[in-house]
C-alpha cells in the first residue's frame, strides 16, 4: 500500500479564505473567528476538544474520526506552530497545542530557523528546513508505512499542491463568507485537472469537498 | 469512552431487503446477487477484498475505511459464518471466510449449538449461545475497550436493535429493488423514535443512513 499524504479536515469559508491575516499570539487565525470556521467539528462525538460525552454521530463524525486514522506523521508549516517570524527568540515557550497535543505522531514543523525538536507527550514537533519532496520523504520513513498528514495551514497546503505531492484532500467549506484573508482558492474546480472531486453537503451546513488524484 | 455496538456497512435495497431467502454454500446471499447491493463498496479503495491498487477515495470510501476504526470485536449470526442449520456436522468447513477473514479480532457467532472455537489468521470465531445482553457482554470484554461491531445479517440486526443493544447503525440503501427476501424494515422511519438520523446520498447512488442514539 503506497504511503499517501493527505489533507483532512481542512476548513474554509465561502469564498476559500483558511485564516486571517495579522496572526498573533492570542488569534491564532488572525482576524478571523476560528470557532464560526470549526462549528461543525466542534459538534461532532469524536471532536478530540470535547470535554462532554455528547456530540453527533452523523457525516462530520466520520470526517472527525478519520483525523489519525493510518496518519503516522504530520508535516505543518511554521505558523500552524507558533506566531513567531524570523529566528526563534522564545525557546521556551513550546507551541499552540498544550502538553497533550492532537498529533500523537512525530510533526514536521516547516521553517528556516532551525531549533531542537519538542515532545510533548505523545506528539515530536521536529523543525525542518527543506524543500516539500525533501520533507515529505522524512515525514515518510517517520511515519513507518503509514500515510502523512499535511495539516496546513493554507501556505503549506498551496506549497505541497504547487508540487504535486498531494494524493488526497478534504476541505470543508463553511457557510460562512469572510471576504479577506489566506485563501486557498478562488474556486475548488482550480483543482479538476489533476484531481476526481466529490462535493457532499452536510446537514451541519458545510460542504465536504473530497479530491482524490486521477 | 464507552464502548459502543455499532453496525457498520450494512447494505440494504431501496425495499429494505438485506439478504434473499434459500442461502446456500453456494449462494450466501440467497437469491440476492450481492455484487449488486455491494457495488458502492467494491469501487473504494479501502475495500477489504480490492486486489489492484485503484478505487475511489470520495465519500463511499470514508465508509469502507472506517469498518475496522476502534472495533475489537464483531457480534454476528450463525448464517453470516455458514448456511448449516441445526448441529454442526462438518467441523472440517471453517466459514464463508477464508484463510484470512477480514474481521482481525474476536467474532462471537451466534447459535445454539456449540462447537470449539476457530482461529483463521488474526480473527478467532467463537461459537455462543446467550441472548443478546450476555453475548454483547462477552464481546465488549474480549474487544479490550474498543468498540464492538454488530456484523448482521437481518435477523441479528433486528435481534440486537429489538434489545435496545444497538448504538450506531449505518444503513447504506442500494438503489436496487428486490421485492422479496429478508427485510431490514419497511421504513428507516420505524427507527426515529430512539435515532437521529442523517441520510447522505452519495454519488454512487446509494444513500447512507445514519442512525445515532437520541
Amino acid at each position: 500500500m503506497a504511503q499517501l499524504l493527505r489533507v483532512q479536515n481542512f476548513t474554509v469559508s465561502s469564498d476559500g479564505v483558511g485564516a486571517g491575516a495579522e496572526q498573533s499570539l492570542d488569534r491564532p487565525f488572525g482576524h478571523v473567528d476560528p470557532e464560526r470556521l470549526f462549528a461543525w467539528a466542534g459538534a461532532t462525538a469524536s471532536w478530540p476538544g470535547r470535554t462532554d460525552p455528547g456530540g453527533s454521530r452523523g457525516l462530520d463524525d466520520y470526517f472527525t474520526r478519520d483525523f489519525a486514522h493510518n496518519i503516522g506523521a504530520e508535516i505543518m508549516g511554521r505558523n500552524k506552530f507558533g506566531p513567531q517570524r524570523g529566528p526563534w527568540d522564545d525557546l521556551e515557550w513550546q507551541g499552540w497545542w498544550g502538553d497533550e497535543p492532537p498529533f500523537h505522531t512525530p510533526v514536521f514543523v516547516l521553517t528556516h530557523h532551525q531549533r531542537p525538536s519538542i515532545t510533548l507527550a505523545d506528539t515530536t514537533f521536529h523543525f525542518v528546513d527543506g524543500d516539500p519532496a525533501t520533507v515529505l520523504d522524512q515525514a515518510r520513513e517517520a511515519a513507518q508505512g503509514k500515510d502523512v498528514r499535511l495539516g496546513g495551514g493554507v501556505s503549506t497546503v498551496r506549497q505541497f499542491l504547487d508540487a504535486d505531492l498531494v494524493d488526497t484532500l478534504h476541505v470543508a467549506v463553511s457557510p460562512v463568507k469572510l471576504g479577506s484573508g489566506l485563501r486557498l482558492w478562488e474556486s475548488p474546480d482550480e483543482l479538476l485537472d489533476r484531481f476526481e472531486l466529490e462535493v457532499v453537503p452536510s446537514p451541519s451546513g458545510v460542504a465536504h469537498h473530497l479530491f482524490w488524484r486521477k
